[in-house]
């Protein structure tokens, strides 16, 4: 085990980002307002520039603060209720235990796959706001050129091409991969349960964020594993600090964990926080999932870098997939497990034994044509402004003392009801209604969180969406408490 | 537990069939010659026209006779050497174990997974075979027509058309099944996977045929469970007598069972045999998954009865795929589990949440075209000329004291070597002579069967196969034993 740093040390930098947000907070710096450079905080403090910088760093993250190029950091305009700590609900280390909400979960789940629900619930993008007529002539081109082998080959780890393109993104985000270490899933979904599997065997313990995307809980659960719930902060991601005490006890077999854009808190992880996290699975010798299905969807100034990225030990297996940025229908994501690849291709082979090809190929050729990053650099614009917007209308419409995440990308909200509300009844109120609601105990394998929600900000304004908030309003009044 | 029947009733129609094979065997009865009438022979030995029905149906599956439109049964010309009964290595009822051969196994899918080598060991069909242009076309036109639903929509269960499409073919086999029965999924792999992982918990034991098809078995160790192996006539499949000794014992969980053109042995269940199944199974209350993947290549006068054809109680689950009749890289199969079906979509859900659309779609048009049945007639007829070729060539070039299974269908031999012959030796040296080989011991939980492998007749006569079988006969010579 590691020796734990002193507390001091380790949150130097979080005590100046306290003292900067109580300057906004209290109005003495206002949206706008250019607050100090790096050198002369640094001077004034008498800390270190990096400390200064991890604390900008963090500031800009949790959107107080934004950096305009080659003019500083000015404070950003306010969203009415912001979410500071929902770490209110789980501020210390609890014991391991079964997945207690698998038939929440459940219902969720199924809610999402419901096409005839308004899907306020789902975590899935509009379908106008993806390139699905460029992939279709894609799908078409693959059929026609490559028919052969889209009907007749088979390979587990999947096509070359698709690899190579995969690789190359994981590049970007900081990891020296090659198109070997990468395993094509069915999706997301397949490439957490094969990495999990390959990490663990049943009746074994996962630390886990709380709160977490259900759908990984989900995976726990359909593997007999339990779950440790590890305090996730809003703006930070992962307590590493509260994870260490936790590896220190022992009897924890792996950690999943979504550094980039967490679901539902949208936030990212500070680097320095993924170099202390990388060290601790290193001291400790626990592997770690990485999902960064949501990575390249940050609103930041540039990709986050993947926990993979800092891993010289080959602890970190890193799943993404297409579904959020091109694609859900196509079934298609990745796992690059690093050291686990083996067993991955095991694990792959007795339970699907591959990935269908023709969506590979399409995929790689969309990939290759370099329209990619224009599609993505517009579509995190977009989803800057959709959940801005929603974010703007729920809080004109909720009750008093709802708070709202500000995340850092992707286009998802958790929304912080005031204490009483029960969401999973919201849910049943509300499916009556035709829409899908996502209730916050869901998010927790203890059924935390019952005061709120996740909402998908994913898609224009219309219509259907102010529908949808008006009858959860409605819902909220009435007194879903 | 149900009572067992005299053995003397039980199997009446196989001393039938003993005392007419003898007459074969013993060249009293020629090929062409024509048998008795079902009534002349009932009258002459004073057993019911139903037992020696039986008898025959039960010759014909093992290819003894055949039955010619309006004329009778007549002797079949027989191939040299004959399986009679790979049971000789297990006859009788061990413990419940955990898969040893995993590795073996893992060995042998990987092979069977790579291009470069002969697929002499692999139960892929020939590309040649396959209506790959038509499919090609159909891809192409559902991504032209159906683009968006093609990139955007996620459903569990599958699109409508498919299931609706595979709901046919499934009553086509007796089974009273509709649409919303059927649960699509990536291919027969994840199809096994989802509905033992329905039925058991990690640890329990499930019942297996021995010889068993590798992929199940795989299956079973990724889920963690125990295999039981029961006894498996090369002609009338599952020793069901066996079974029933095996749930009297209890402590099984499931039975795994393969009723329809058996993998690796060829052998068609006869209907009685799947009823007296289905009886043991609803007294016991244990549940039973069907891999019905080779049902429709049987080389019968029809289409071999599922076993979900005779399941009152919804306890067989029937799962099947397109990977042997149309697209193995379509990855496209399904499981229809009856009373199971919502634990099958909430482990779906989490495992792969959905099946990718675009292939869905296209098969589903090419099955409404009805060009797939004059296809598959096509298909069990090219089969049955290769494997008939391909059981000459065998015969003509392995050593004496070889015996090769008379399949009832699909494509697959399983081919008998001397005693002291060793099949994993012999994989390991024809893979560097560029051959993929599938050994007997990878079809047994305990590696049984090591003088045993499974033969691929699912080409074309090549030069190719021509070099594949020299060199494995060249191999055997040397002294693979």
């Amino acid at each position: 085990m590691m020796d734990a740093k002193p507390e001091q040390e380790l949150f130097a930098y979080e005590r100046l980002v306290a003292d900067l947000s109580a300057l906004v907070e209290s109005g003495t710096l206002r949206a706008g307002d250019r607050i100090p450079s790096v050198r002369k905080l640094s001077e004034q403090r008498g800390v270190s520039i990096p400390t200064v910088l991890q604390a900008y760093r963090l500031l800009e993250a949790r959107r107080v603060i934004g950096a305009r190029p080659k003019s500083g950091f000015y404070v950003l305009p306010r969203v009415r209720t912001h979410l500071v700590e929902p770490g209110e609900t789980l501020s210390s280390l609890g014991d391991p235990g079964e997945i207690a909400t698998g038939d929440l979960i459940m219902r969720v789940i199924e809610m999402v796959a419901n096409p005839d629900l308004i899907p306020i619930g789902t975590a899935l993008p509009d379908p106008d706001f993806l390139p699905t007529g460029a992939l279709g002539r894609l799908l078409g081109r693959a059929a026609r050129r490559q028919t052969r082998r889209s009907v007749a080959s088979v390979a587990p780890s999947g096509t070359p091409e698709l690899r190579r393109e995969i690789a190359i993104r994981a590049r970007e985000a900081g990891a020296a991969v090659t198109a070997d270490d990468v395993v094509v899933t069915c999706g997301c979904a397949e490439a957490l349960t094969l990495s999990l599997r390959a990490l663990t065997r049943p009746g074994d313990t996962v630390a886990v964020e709380s709160p977490a995307y259900f759908g990984a809980l989900q995976v726990l659960e359909v593997l007999g594993l339990k779950a440790l719930e590890i305090p996730t902060d809003p703006g930070t991601g992962l307590r590493v600090e509260v994870l260490a005490d936790a590896l220190a006890r022992g009897g924890v077999a792996a950690v999943m964990v979504t550094p980039n854009v967490h679901n539902p808190l949208g936030c990212v992880m500070p680097d320095e926080r993924k170099v202390e996290l990388v060290r601790l699975l290193a001291a400790s010798g626990v592997p770690a999932v990485e999902d960064d299905t949501y990575g390249e969807l940050y609103f930041g100034s540039a990709r986050p870098r993947s926990l993979q990225a800092f891993d010289k030990a080959g602890l970190v297996l890193s799943c993404g997939s297409f579904s959020k940025t091109l694609a859900p229908g196509f079934r298609v994501g990745w796992t690059i497990p690093g050291r686990y690849r083996e067993r991955i291709i095991h694990f792959k082979l007795a339970t699907t034994a591959a990935t269908a090809i023709i969506p590979q190929l399409a995929l790689a050729d969309y990939l290759a044509s370099g329209g990619y990053d224009r599609h993505l650099a517009r579509l995190r614009q977009t989803f800057r402004s959709t959940t801005d917007r929603l974010s703007d209308e729920i809080s004109k419409r909720f009750p008093e003392g709802t708070r709202i995440s500000r995340p850092a990308g992707g286009f998802l909200l958790w929304v912080q009801l005031p204490n009483g509300t029960d969401t999973v009844g919201l849910q049943r109120r509300a499916i009556r209604r035709g829409l899908s609601v996502a209730p916050g105990p869901a998010f927790s394998a203890s059924g935390l969180y019952s005061n709120y929600m996740r909402i998908n900000a994913g898609y224009s304004w219309s219509e259907r969406t102010r529908y949808a908030l008006d009858v959860l309003a409605d819902l909220l009044k009435e007194g879903a408490r």
